[in-house]
């Protein structure tokens, strides 16, 4: 049985992470009897948006406990991920990959990533072992490969100030259908537009379905 | 097409929706091209649970604004649900189903309902168009008849305790597995267990795959 590390970023698509590309990797991943662990920061969110309004409120809460939601309270710290003992690792997406992973959503171009959240990147491609991301969450591998030799191929949906910043970062972007995944074999990285491109939920759904067969095929 | 309600209680397992549950309803209709329209009561929660440790805590949440992160925002007050543009109405599960639409975690047999739930319900029925309702959300079906002629029958997974307390309310309960589905044909009413007895989300998928099926074959 596959064990693959979830890592999540609170619970909703204005603070978090994307609820919906959230449970479908874990349906997905559920339906091939691969074993899902979630992890996610033990901080506090970047905002918390009332969804109703899309309003920023003076609400503190904190990413882990959020991502629990998600997770039926099954959540760790992202601290305690070891990818020795996962076989792969999957980023859903979400704005709150893009404003408590890393600072994308604020910074653009000069973005800074969490510490562990790199980490964890840098330690699944140092042990071949695969490396998924949707919507916006692959701003997270290009930053994390930034500084390396290692130039990543990204689908990230087809705005072109990301594809900008990304290729600035050395990343090589590819603009995919919603349905469609983009498999960089030799890093072993599964990439799909999820939201950034998606109308409705079936359409993400089977972009997301592709990323877990191809994550579980090179794991 | 048709159009389907889908009744919320917040988001979250333990104090709200059962996030899973709730997404999963909208990929199956989303599937089949029925279109979903989020409702949830614009109310307080009855409590806010600490998801990482089961504890409450002392915040204060919304039903409906918590209710839109499953929504991505598009969420509409209760009051609003006119069944009148609907052709059916579906009620996810979660502890919320039990706290936030109506009294049944903390009265039991004594239970009160949210008469803008006990509203929809009745009048579903009395348009005959057909309800659903997964989890402990077949509660709310068996109070909002509890003092009429109608005697649903209904899947409330195997707790003896919640079948005893539907059966004093003259409804007909019923043991089924979580992958199958409880029709009433009669009253066009389609329940399954889901995470009453879900031990995976692959399982529960599957019986609200099913009860999506039929609750759109007997709209």
């Amino acid at each position: 049985m596959k064990k693959v590390g979830v890592v999540l970023a609170g619970c909703g698509v204005f603070d978090g992470s994307e609820i919906h590309e959230a449970v479908l990797t874990l349906l997905f991943l559920s339906e091939v009897q691969a074993e899902a662990q979630v992890f996610a920061p033990d901080k506090k969110q970047l905002q918390v948006i009332n969804h109703a309004t899309q309003q920023e409120t003076t609400e503190s809460r904190n990413v882990l406990v959020e991502s629990a939601r998600i997770a039926r309270g099954n959540a760790m710290p992202l601290e305690k991920l070891d990818m020795a003992v996962l076989d792969a690792v999957i980023f859903p997406g979400g704005f709150g990959a893009a404003k408590n992973l890393c600072s994308f959503a604020i910074d653009g171009p000069d973005s800074v990533i969490d510490p562990a959240v790199a980490r964890v990147i840098r330690e699944a491609h140092r042990q071949e072992k695969p490396i998924g991301a949707m919507c916006i969450a692959p701003v997270l591998v290009a930053l994390a490969f930034k500084e390396t030799t290692v130039r990543p191929r990204l689908s990230v949906g087809s705005d072109q100030e990301v594809h900008s910043v990304l290729k600035a970062w050395r990343a090589n972007t590819v603009c995919a259908g919603v349905t469609d995944v983009v498999v960089d074999e030799k890093n072993k990285i599964v990439t799909t537009p999820a939201y950034m491109l998606g109308q409705n939920i079936a359409e993400v759904a089977a972009g997301i379905e592709k990323l877990v067969q191809e994550v579980l095929r090179l794991a």
